[in-house]
């Protein structure tokens, strides 16, 4: 069996391992450092790496500049002149007019300002106080003197070194060139991005335009080769085009088992594979290869697994290759707000969203799976669990990557609990003022939990007393017990059976869905549309196991209706906005209060303040009202329900 | 006297006073918010803003996805299935072979995994478990439920975002619109920058580059339509152009007198002057107008100003048109490490160099000049003294912007002390190990005086004990008491006179310079050389007023060298490495050892430890060797002249 040929099958190296053989590659083609420079104008270079040192070729200013307006002369004849005796030039001969800029006269070696030269008869000057040689001269190399550097190798220009090297004379300079990379994406399932509606089994090809868009972002000139079908040798044309053209190759492999495979041969057959295979989450089908002299990267392709792959070793290679150093985000310690099982023997890295809570850096872990790329949009952080690690206790300490900058997660509010629509309109809101809402659906009764032990700021809450028929105070102080909360209205809202379009099962209430066993989606334990159900089934004297589906559990209200409009559910318990949204029919069956429940003593606090401006309006009660469904009469109002602690 | 006519005549308003008047100006012109959207597509769309709030298309996935590769069933039909007795399908009306990715087949609601189901003869296939219903199946909107936010209005676009609409079936999407701004630069002296030998008087147009490079950096397009000479008609040509075709026209007014309020007039014949001049530093003399409902900046012509204008007006102006909101680097307290006056009733911004020193952000202030732009890329750092201030004692906090990041300023190494032509390149090799060296050229004993207070990390010193013959000793004992000091060798140097090419004069001493009242130019008190020229004439018996030009003093060698160079002076003491560079004569009249003296007990802290690497070479020693007129037998040496203490 041959080198290549048994790299083929190398299966989940560790990360380290894989970065060590990665390194190795390189050094083989020769790619150890930046690209060579090419030469362009400093009018072009803004953002460019110098690729050489840069010295001036010309000083500057480039002659003895006069720096006012007003008259040269030559400092020594000025010696002794007083208001008692002024000394006396004739203009032309003994002083000469100068403007700013202009070059100092010959024989001249000062110049005097207008303002204080006195004009005689017959073209003489006055003046009535002696010049120090050189006063109000710009002399040669004033700024800079030919020789001197203006730039360094690897200085990122800005547009002060783009002008100061203008007027150092530089007119081109050598600047690192661009690496190309090629993207193939492969998959016969994949359709162009814009296809306008695509079939079942059809994948919007989303991925070209994520590593398109990741190699603009780290330097790269992206070329988008082909979307190539599962074909040997179309992905062998395609391959061997982008190795021609560009420095860099990175094929997306595809989703479907095997095709990595597939991938790797068609590589190996050109060159060599060191690693197929890495033991990270989300991730492991990673090929990194090489072929006449340029490095491949086989990226996997699942769009998570895909955006760390390229994170973790393209953006490195494309960094160093466009000599910008380092660009990764801070990497820093956060407290977890939940728990957090990782596997043992991989290392994984796990999307959060991440916020100051009272000073410390707390993040909440986002859902894992690997096709969920807005996750990844919506994630500020991502959470490292190593390979020794199994994880992480709730306020544990874990390493984190901020996917944001610093200021903007110091502006972050974390809000945990309830799903509601509304939720991205009050986002969209804050965002406008410069502060990000970041939310994770963890229903109401575990977002009240989550604000007692202060892993979030936010909690939406929706939770009936079936005693007192009223909303969140029994909740509150249940389960935030000595904690002065304050409970901000935020939407009244319809909750009911989003159904079917139509409603061909005529349901109306609970009791027809059992009666009608109509496949039912459930929501998860301690969500207050869960307790509303359970409710509702005490109420009507029906057991769980007499509603079908009581088991099949959706973590939104939206997600509810998306399986009901897509025929694979006949119904499910949520809010009407959410049905309208998407198109179900719906049958209300009770009206409840949601709010945002927080700790009191931080209404004071600049975000909050900005939260109750937002939520006062008048913009945001009108977007929500706009929605349907939603009564906003209530919205931004505090209620205290345990003002007495 | 019309409104406009009057306002042309203002003068020097406080800063807050025009940010006011620009305020109301850009109000009445509709300039209070983003330009409008331009329908992109996502993969035209990186670093672009939201135009509006961009709600999923699609659902993703938009069908039922079978996750896994395997046998897709009704999991009602597994119940019961055990390793005693497995359930059997038929493939093909019970059980379908699916790969990941397939829609979902009608009439099943789950995929086994291929590994775990076992062919049997006749179609037939046994599970010896039961499945959940959707197992391995994503449903529909397991991402993203079509209608749910995916980007919203003010987002800035990262790839993950780009990938994200993609999927929610996204084509095109509006961002704002980049403001168009015509960069004009006035004045008959203006020559291209790229004009190979300017002549005296003509100035390098290295304005139109830099403000070009503002716009980019900024987010807009830049659109240098012209460059125009002192002539009020070609200005109002050029004016009328850019106004028909940009959002905001910037002129760049130019350097001489008299220009502005030109420039002003032609502004106020198309539409009004709300400022013309403000009480900042530099830049007095802005203007800012309208016409034909655009926004006009006058910026003055210094580039100082110019960067600084650009800076306070026009990159608000911009992040507020391409709804950017403010990059503006981060505000922060710092420590003077000299004192700094700045004049009461005058907002000034003064370039500076900052860097953490023993855990305190510390600045030492730059050269001040207008012109002097590459001050400005050299500075980290922008003080600020307020209108209501007098400046700064050593010592005291003031507000200074970081022009670099966090994170680079915290890797700085603040050099105070005698200036040498090769610690630029001893800057460039540690910018290569991704510190920044930055330094004040104050002198020699200066710099000693410095590190004894904590002001900097390093100071290059070159001072000659007259008692003994040798360097440095005797001025660390006396400048850094209670000290201990390491003296770490950089450079053996030679001095002497930097002469005409040539040396028409025949000067062969200090001598000699006196005898032919050759003209001189000295350097700052306190330098080494000042200091070396001090003692050769008190060896020789001349008195300072003997030389002609005792009293003229310059900052650095090189800029000493460019005097002789230009004719301006017939010598002056420095190193051979300015005369070499410069290309004047030189007469050797001494050798002496150039160190860098530090705190001794920073050795041991990376940026040293690096510092010292880097000295050691053997890249470095090479370069500087390159230079000529250098030893480097003692480069990265380490000595310890009161290890006593």
């Amino acid at each position: 069996m041959s080198e290549s040929e048994r790299s083929l099958y190398l299966r989940d190296v560790p990360l380290d391992e894989a970065r060590v053989r990665f390194e190795a590659l390189l050094e083989r083609v020769g790619y150890t450092g930046p690209l060579p420079g090419e030469s362009i104008a400093p009018a072009e270079a803004l953002d460019r790496v110098a690729a050489a040192h840069v010295p001036a070729r010309l000083s500057s200013p480039h002659y003895h500049a006069c720096a006012m307006d007003g008259i040269a002369v030559l400092a020594s004849r000025t010696a002794g002149a007083s208001e008692a005796s002024p000394v006396r030039l004739r203009l032309g001969t003994e002083a000469t007019s100068v403007d700013t800029g202009d070059p100092l006269p010959a024989g001249c070696d000062a110049v005097v300002m207008a303002e204080v030269v006195e004009s005689l008869a017959c073209g003489e000057l006055a003046l009535r106080a002696p010049v120090a040689p050189w006063e109000h001269v710009r002399p040669i190399g004033e700024d800079l003197v030919a020789t001197e550097l203006v730039v360094a190798a690897g200085d990122r220009l800005r547009p002060v070194d783009l002008a100061a090297l203008s007027a150092a004379g530089i007119a081109r300079l050598d600047v690192v060139r661009r690496p190309r990379v090629a993207v193939i994406t492969t998959g016969s399932e994949l359709v162009a991005p814009e296809t306008d509606a695509p079939r079942p089994g059809e994948i919007l090809d989303s991925n070209a335009v994520l590593l398109a868009a990741c190699v603009e972002a780290w330097g790269g000139i992206p070329v988008v080769t082909a979307r190539v079908p599962d074909d040997r040798a179309a992905l062998a044309v395609a391959l061997d085009v982008a190795l021609a053209g560009c420095d860099v190759v990175v094929v997306n492999a595809g989703s479907s088992a095997g095709r990595e495979d597939f991938t790797a041969r068609v590589i190996a057959e050109r060159g060599e594979v060191v690693v197929h295979g890495v033991a990270i989450r989300p991730g492991h089908p990673l090929i990194l290869g090489a072929a006449h002299g340029k490095p491949i990267l086989g990226i996997p392709g699942y769009p998570v697994s895909a955006a760390l792959c390229a994170e973790l070793f393209l953006r490195p290679l494309l960094e160093r290759l466009g000599g910008r150093g380092s660009s990764e985000g801070e990497r820093v310690e956060v407290r977890l707000a939940r728990k957090l099982f990782s596997p043992l023997g991989e290392e994984e890295y796990v999307r959060a969203v991440v916020a100051p809570i009272e000073g410390v850096l707390t993040a909440l872990p986002l859902k894992r799976g690997a096709a969920v790329i807005t996750s990844l949009a919506r994630a500020n952080a991502l959470l490292l669990s190593p390979r020794e690690s199994e994880g992480y206790h709730e306020g544990e300490c874990a390493p984190a990557l901020l996917l944001r900058s610093r200021g903007r997660i110091e502006r972050t509010l974390l809000a945990a609990g309830s799903h509601d629509v509304a939720l991205d309109a009050l986002s969209a809101a804050l965002r406008a003022r410069g502060y990000d809402l970041v939310s994770s659906n963890i229903g109401s009764i575990a977002g009240l939990v989550s604000l007692k032990r202060r892993a979030c700021h936010l909690a939406g809450t929706h939770v009936l007393d079936p005693g007192t028929g009223t909303f969140n105070d029994a909740a509150v102080a249940r389960y935030c017990t000595g904690e002065r909360v304050a409970l901000i209205g935020f939407v009244d809202r319809s909750q009911g059976l989003i159904v079917t379009p139509g409603n061909p099962l005529h349901l109306t209430s609970i009791a027809d869905v059992a009666r009608e066993r109509a496949r039912f989606v459930n929501r998860q334990r301690d969500s207050g549309t869960r307790i509303l159900l359970d409710y509702l089934l005490a109420k009507a004297n029906l057991e769980p196991a007499a509603i079908d589906g009581y088991e099949r559990i959706e973590f939104t209200h939206t997600a509810v209706a998306a399986l009901v409009r897509s025929g694979a559910a006949d119904c499910g318990l949520g809010i009407l906005a959410a049905a309208q949204a998407l198109g179900c029919g719906f049958v209300p069956i009770a009206d409840e209060r949601y709010e945002l429940a927080t700790t009191a003593s931080r209404l004071e606090e600049e975000p909050f303040q900005a939260l109750l401006e937002v939520l006062r309006g008048p913009e945001l009660p009108r977007t929500v009202a706009a929605l349907g469904g939603y009564g906003i009469e209530r919205m931004g109002e505090i209620r205290m329900p345990n003002a007495a602690l």
